[in-house]
């Protein structure tokens, strides 16, 4: 049967439950970091207004809250000694929660992770002043609203896999990300995937996956 | 009144004017280039298909045919000494019809056009070799279709005004230049404004307004 | 290297530096502004709410905040001679605030700006009672929502360069701007290009590089 | 019942069965005009390709086809008297044939016609020199592809009722037809109302409807 | 010249000058108002919140406001005899605010409108019961949301003209009432022309230049 | 496990396999049909061109092609009474393809179908005239294309689930059917749910689903 | 007449009059409903803020909120057998809103329901782990956001009528629904039809009409 | 300075230089493989129609063409070992060209491919009777149209990282890929990231990226 596959997740991913927090109550919250917590040393909630957090954090005094990417961290194992390889950079400021939100989450994965934080093109010195820390990276977060040509900027400079993270950084015709995701889509670089609008965990999650997968077992 | 208008618009603009062949038969372009050259020494025909340009250079052997900008030039007076200012790039060799449209359309105003093309931002080193061509322009035209980020790499090296020109090649997710043309109006490089999908005419023009300017009369 | 780039950015552009307010904290922006303050006569903020005003000018009191365009603007060599040459134009009366970033952006780049507004073309009676301005300008703003008919109205009536900036101005099946966006890059007029839906600023900018093209050196 | 609706709807409406001959088959035509022919006196196949259209005359050689608007007609009672007040104005010639349809299909309806043909806004001119044609109308009806600006000028310029018709004339972002059709249901002229794109049928029934109205009964 | 245009708008439009409230501050309506009241018998402002008509109230207290379509009326002259012909029907009872917009924009040109709300196509009898009015209509004027199929069926009973307003009432895949405006634009209904969303003053006015188009000068 | 789900599965549905015609190869197509008829007495095959049936049938002779459905049906057992309940209803003649594409899918489940084409809202009457039958009906499919609002219409006459297929016959704002989608989507009739645009088969075969419902055992 | 139509609803149906609580007054609220009582053992208001249910609940306080619905429920004769066959399912707890809007209206027409909450496909043992609940199925509802993808693997599982409810639970890309809106659409599973994006109760009224078709009577 | 990147592409890729067929002449690619052949092993052409491959063939007769995923392909080093770690699974059998793309791009980059074909998430126990290939993968490409759901399922089946490819393949509401793209980028799953629409060779190029990143050098 399948009712197994769940019992081994964290076996097989040696990651911890997530929690979408955007839409539950901090009740709902609250009962679900607690079973979690059961069975898991890390508990990551994403999605998390200061309100709710202020209330979770009432209940569950262990946990820690992070204003900038909005996460709660349960974290009761924390020195681990982190992997080297992984870049979060950003176009701009204004990425800056979801870069975090991308680099917290690798780190819970015990990843270390180099910041290129408003590095975008339309100052180009900026980046190419960072290369041979990008040349170096193993995998690449890259994080940008407005137009998003970071993405092919940068993987055109590497060979690691990019994973682009368009935001909902901009104005007018930006239409909430939707300038960014295309532009990204469509890059003329090789090396480069997308994920979802403002979706730094989901980058920093996979970020985590293929830097681990160079393991020795 | 008015009426006086239109007479005037060569000596206003100087140049001549401007037929969009397209959706237009042979018999029309003809009759329209003739009445045309009753008064200017230069017509431009633009979106010509070379079916329609057989026809119309066999009652108009005068005219030219350029097949890869599908444009149809009368020209009586092309031994004018040309006004430097002009730089044409492309992001890809598929981009260079549009480029060319763009490039032609300026000299015919008697501008003169250093064409840069091939340079997109995925092998960036292409670019930067020709850093200082760029630097000297007064006038930029950027013809760039995928995601179009060539247009904020070059605004952000530069001071001149550049003019985005978006093109529809690409697939998926490019939606016929849309992706290129978000891209172009989000820049956050500063002096870019862009014109519509494929219209390197528009952007050839206006390059060739803006280099007139300094103009010492 | 391209390190050099960026320190003699005021040098080639004759611009101060400028801050993209949105999405910033006061904090942030009085941190950002104090830096640039160091190397720059002159500091632009744009898209500033009236809270983070409040703020920023408790901080640094020598800056001016205008309301109407939500600018906040630091310029210690504010008697300069302008160069004339920019129209700003506007269809309707709730484009102000677009068309002021536009024309205060251009005046402190020691431009002139003629405003004409309100002569939307329902009432082409307004706008043609201008025309003897309008023929006159170098380079010409057109600020529109709603159909955004204005540009191609005025492009058709000069020859000067347009720069057109659609507004959000509008409502249904206006979507927030698309609707003039797209009436003005398919402008059939000729020297009409197009910056970002409310990117007065971009506009305003632009035009002032343009009207320094003449400049003797 | 409502069986009675149908058979009086010649004497209501005053007008002929009309049929949409895209998608169908020559010989479903042929038989809808036959079946439609034994009540009425005149027949109208609007959407007819030159292949449908030659088939269909070699059944019914009474009928008329008119190439450019792509129209079938029967009209056995041809030479009546036409009630003056409707304008077609077209921004371009290319939207010459949803005109014609237009105009076509309100002579059907026994209502005269002054033509006025690529006065677009782009050359104002051209239009302000018909001002009291215009302004003499009873209805108009604006058929501009492009921006379609032409439907909001006019509108300015006329207290009649403006029926706006987009046409997918264009290229690029005009997305067949889409950027006309938004900027016309955005038009800030009073008294416009917008048909589907290209359909000059709709639009000359409507102008004939209207212009009717003031009928002595 | 062209300035006469505008002294003569009154006259040859027979109505009163409209103000845009939507986006302007209450002082400026307030300024508005006074001037066009010095030469017009009747002024409307539209889109006016509750907050900005109690302000303007207190300042030209002989100004009526009328909340459920958000209309501020000066009016003068109100005791004309009124024509008949229009009737303003809506699909359910979250249209009335648009419904009303439209037909006391109507009622303010003279013209005399009968209402039949709630009468959508979902309970169809709700309709029919009212076939005699509608067939007795000169124009009218349909105003529905959600999936907006009223304007169809509507147009299909009567050989009036149908002026159809797409409203925003709705969820999910109505997307702000492009649901309601493609259904309107598409009808195959005959004599059926559209309107922005929720532009019930366009639709009434408009309603009432056709209909008195039959006056007898 | 679940592997034998597949074999069990004309078991289960009383249906056999459905083969999706389009972007196969002839070779292919008989390839599959081939397999399927090995175990199944009846195998159906989508979105066949004439000229890929004409090959498929020079290799399978037994089985039959429907030209205006574009299916390819092999059956065995034909001679099957029918269970009555389905009504397959169209706005339209070009809507018959999609219509007939459901009504033989539904037959081919032994189910009977009752067809009632041309019967859209522009002439209620058409549509009034069948009240009985559809009223009669247990479940009722709706094909609709340029506006869609026959579904709305249907389901508030009846109290049968609604099957609504959005058709692509339209022009202009259609969009491929995105309008009949929408109108669809948005119906305020209860019972209504809609499948995706042009897809006869899955409705056809979703009301045999439902119509077999009440079945004994 | 049609007019019968209207008052042998409920006789037909068998189910009580539906409000559509959004965009109504408290007060037209409990007017209507108040009304409808009047004829109706069972009245259904949907999407009914918290505020306006306890205006309501003030006035006719024999009717019951539930508030993760948003659902007001007047219900006079609760205490009759439900019969078995519905079961509702859901990808997320975010989608419970939707599903129990779905299930309470099922069950108010006496529809007994099994939920299934929290299957969605990025766990698939937890759906597996109720395969035999969904087999025995007679009509299955399946409300989810995101990518949706759960309606395709469920209608792969199954062969009971699926309806598809897309809820607007997600971010960026999601575009309020869009996204699992077009994925249910474009389910490969047979069975599947859709209703707009979070509109529960419509699919639990369909529900409820297809589970009582096997009705003896 | 940055001219040295290109030289050494190849060796920092280990990969041969690729070349976007579409859009070029068949002159244009033999003479750019002409060029890469001089210093490269390997050169791959994607995007080649068949009439293209034949011309390129006769003039460079030791390429290979792959009619499926339309790639041309120089290979003078072919017998090399590959390394194992990539799964490619498609929804159905229309995306087996992109699928084949990416597989074929990542052989050539010395990668072993699996091939799991059809097994879309309608038919769920065709996946799950692969769970173990799927489960040992070090990197999955997931190719799917229609409602692209199965990048969802396998993601949530495996933790290896999950390359999902929308395809074009659909009709009506899939609008040419965009609802198999919205669904990927909308993956409850974690660890999915999407390219753009048809992309196998971007997919396929990333694979072999992502699984080479293991090398012990
Ligand atoms: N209102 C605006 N619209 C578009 N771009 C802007 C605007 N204001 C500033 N910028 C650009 O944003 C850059 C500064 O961005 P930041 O570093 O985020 O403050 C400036 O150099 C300008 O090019
Ligand atoms: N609700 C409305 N929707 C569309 N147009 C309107 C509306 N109200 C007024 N208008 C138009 O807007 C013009 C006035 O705009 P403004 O000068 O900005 O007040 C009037 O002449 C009307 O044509
Ligand atoms: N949440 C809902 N979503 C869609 N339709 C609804 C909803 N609630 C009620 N309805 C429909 O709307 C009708 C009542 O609309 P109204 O007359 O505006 O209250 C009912 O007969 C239902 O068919
Ligand atoms: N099918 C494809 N889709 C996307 N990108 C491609 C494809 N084929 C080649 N490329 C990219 O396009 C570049 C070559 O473009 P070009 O110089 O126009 O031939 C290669 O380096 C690849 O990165
Ligand atoms: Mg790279
Ligand atoms: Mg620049
Ligand atoms: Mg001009
Ligand atoms: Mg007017
Ligand atoms: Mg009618
Ligand atoms: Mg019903
Ligand atoms: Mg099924
Ligand atoms: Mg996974």
């Amino acid at each position: 049967g399948f009712a197994h596959l769940d019992q081994h997740r964290a076996i097989r991913c040696g990651f911890p439950e997530v929690v979408f927090g955007q839409g539950k109550t901090p009740e709902q919250v609250v009962q679900i970091v607690r079973r979690l917590a059961e069975r898991n040393d890390r508990v990551l909630v994403t999605r998390v207004a200061a309100e709710m957090a202020q209330v979770v954090l009432e209940q569950i005094p262990e946990m820690a809250y992070h204003a900038v990417p909005r996460l709660l961290i349960l974290n009761r194992s924390p020195d681990t000694p982190k992997r080297p390889g992984i870049v979060v950079a950003t176009g701009g400021t204004a990425d800056i929660p979801v870069a975090e939100e991308a680099a917290m989450t690798a780190e819970l994965m015990d990843q270390q992770v180099v910041r290129l934080y408003d590095v975008g093109v339309a100052g180009l010195h900026r980046l190419l002043g960072h290369l041979e820390v990008l040349q170096r990276a193993r995998v690449i977060v890259v994080v940008a609203g407005m137009e998003g040509a970071l993405a092919s900027v940068v993987g055109g400079l590497v060979s690691a896999p990019v994973i682009a993270v368009p935001t909902s950084v901009g104005y007018g015709a930006n239409f909430q990300g939707l300038s960014a995701l295309l532009t990204m889509l469509n890059s003329c670089a090789t090396g480069v995937s997308v994920v979802n609008i403002d979706n730094g965990f989901g980058a920093g999650y996979l970020a985590g996956l293929i830097n681990r997968l160079g393991d020795p077992a």
